[in-house]
């Protein structure tokens, strides 16, 4: 017996013939002597139709009316989903964001939440009635609709689950978890059973597919359990803590990656004092997001300089690159749009040395070229060129033996 | 320049395309220098929608989570409505039933309003501002969302215009206004440039067509001018209120008729005190309504005692006046289920006799049998056979000179 939150994805909602099914689940787990608490998505493609209307309607939609159209679709999900479960004999009750209250910033579209009041909750949990929250959207000190942005949803449930104390929150979706690198890229990826919050925000790439880094964080903050599992399949999925791997784990849980990098390269920039603040200044006034920075040891008083943005700025930050050293002798701005980022992950390479040497000694068999290098305490990430993308990938995968099924 | 409240249909709002038509209008409105506000319906066929996925989601949806359900629909519409008026240029707002708040029961499904407060309502319309209240909607003693029942934001509207003692409310849908009776069946009917609240509220067949009999009582009671107009076409439509017409205007205002009545006869019933109520006690307590009573004079002390039901519940009021006649020697239960009601309605007739007569005198001519007669002050009504319906409706709008454009 636990108190659990669960949280359905769209897609696991995207009819009312699925929603049944979710219910069974739910009630499934509630008749088991649980405590469930359920948040839920907009059915299906729910909110793409209303932010396409919203678009036909207006120009430029008002972003505090565009709140409230979108949160209509949460509304919809969790009144099917309440009157299902009390056919099924389920005591349960839908909360709107407002209702629960979920407090958050006055600002419309990417809310954060400030507060979760869920006395009411608390009292539906304790006298055996489920709770039925609608996720992605809260109210604001004056009672305007907020919205929390795109996969929400996952953070009103980690917020939920803190709020209320909850053993775990599981966030159900069509897929089976976490897997060591992306399954379409290597078919024989393995679903990880356990990782670390640091692990899964190192791997966003491979994270964000099944639930908002945003979540991850406030989860990891408040040491929630967040779990990930499929909402329509068996299965355990992957569950998220801060515990370690044990010793027998591998010192690499996954290869995670990014596509659509660019890389821009200052050569020759003279080496003084807040040489690199001159350059990254204005870009980052530009809300270009700046990646992968690589700053080589002086030679004749000069450096190269080197960083990452994502491809869709490249052309940008070329310019604001080249604006920024203009007048500066001698300097060059070179870049290149065509390459990816592919990094090993795992908190067992904290107390290991020599996973960048296999990593690339790995790479350097295949021919594959490192462009660039960033490391953290418990990830490695190399640049190269996109076109040895599913080649890096799969041979990182082989050579950290992430193939093999793990326990 | 007015204070006008506007309440626009689901038909009329059917479409985003039919929502930029209506902020056109409201926007045209409000640069003439009224103070607007906006009360709208789901968008077309949005709520019958919402409702068979009730049913497909359980087999007796909750009533509490039907309403929750119901209320995403004019969410839906009023957000859209509030970003198409700001794209042009008109600041607007839109409120949710628990935002404004218009306070119901605490009864779901068709509560009825206790309060509105609208203090920012009134704040928004004097600093130039339109507020787009969503109909049908409210909110209990407890926060739950409640809603008025179908056509319920009619309702909504009026109750806006008295708490904000607008000038007048306007209905605007996708009829032209009310007729002298069914356009369907009396090509020539014409429509009523002006109609009092009784006679409205007489000829609910007719009205309740274009607007709900609840919503003209409370501006009725309130004395607020209502006005019944084509959403998306030209015209000044049907103006509600309590004058008297002139005298030119006719006797006769207009011919209602109810299709589906049932008649039931019971037969040498003991004239004796409190015999209509032993009949009509059971047929009350079972929810049956009953329309027409007619007792006649008694004979050798026994009476003829008919009244008429909806044809839906014909067999069991059959059934019941049979019961709470067992026992009475003689008496005869007989029905026909086969007649429709014809009403000819006027605030004119009041200080006029001779209405009767001439309305007899019409039926007659054609060979229609009246069955029975009801009459009130500004109403008189028969009952006839089902097959003269469309001739007797036909035949009193003509002798009463309806077809006759009116000013």
């Amino acid at each position: 017996m636990a108190r659990i939150v669960q949280k359905y994805g769209g897609t696991s909602v995207g009819s009312v013939e699925l929603i049944s099914k979710v219910a069974d689940r739910v009630a499934r787990l509630f008749h088991a002597g649980n405590q469930v608490a359920v948040v839920l998505s907009a059915m299906g493609s729910e909110t793409d139709e209303l932010v396409a209307m919203a678009h036909e309607a207006a120009a430029e939609p008002d972003p505090r009316e565009y709140d409230v159209l979108l949160a209509a679709g949460e509304q919809k999900s969790i009144a099917l989903l309440a009157m299902a479960l009390m056919d099924r004999g389920v005591p349960a009750r839908s909360y709107l964001g407002p209702q629960v209250s979920i407090q958050t910033e006055a600002r419309h579209g990417t809310a954060r939440i400030l507060n979760v009041q869920c006395g009411q909750l608390e009292a539906d949990l304790k006298k055996g009635c489920v709770p039925v929250v609608a996720g992605f959207q809260g109210v604001d000190d004056r009672g305007n609709i907020t919205t929390l942005g795109r996969g929400g949803s996952d953070t009103t449930a980690v917020a939920l689950a803190v709020a209320l104390d909850a053993a775990e929150c599981q966030i159900l979706s069509d897929v089976d978890g976490v897997f060591t690198t992306d399954p379409r890229m290597v078919p024989n990826a393995q679903l990880m059973r356990r990782v670390t919050f640091e692990e899964i925000l190192e791997m966003a790439s491979l994270g964000s597919r099944v639930l908002q880094i945003r979540a991850v964080e406030f989860a990891g903050k408040h040491n929630l359990p967040l779990r990930v599992l499929p909402a329509h399949a068996d299965g355990e999925g992957t569950l998220i803590t801060y515990e370690e791997p044990d010793m027998e784990a591998p010192l690499v849980s996954g290869i995670a990656f990014n596509r659509d990098e660019a890389e821009i390269t200052l050569m020759n920039v003279p080496d003084r004092p807040g040489i690199a603040h001159r350059i990254l200044a204005p870009i980052a006034e530009h809300d270009v997001e700046v990646d992968m920075i690589v700053l080589n040891a002086p030679k004749d008083g000069r450096v190269d300089f080197s960083f990452t943005v994502h491809r869709s700025n490249y052309d940008r930050a070329c310019e604001l690159a080249s604006q920024a050293t203009d007048g500066l002798d001698g300097v060059a701005v070179i870049g290149n749009s065509q390459v990816v980022k592919i990094s090993v992950v795992g908190v067992g390479m904290r107390s290991h040395a020599g996973i960048a040497t296999r990593m690339f000694e790995a790479l350097a068999g295949e021919g594959i070229n490192v462009r660039m290098v960033a490391t953290s305490e418990i990830k490695i990430s190399v640049l190269v060129d996109e076109r040895y993308l599913e080649l890096g990938v799969r041979t990182l995968h082989e050579a950290f033996r992430l193939d093999v099924t793990r326990q």
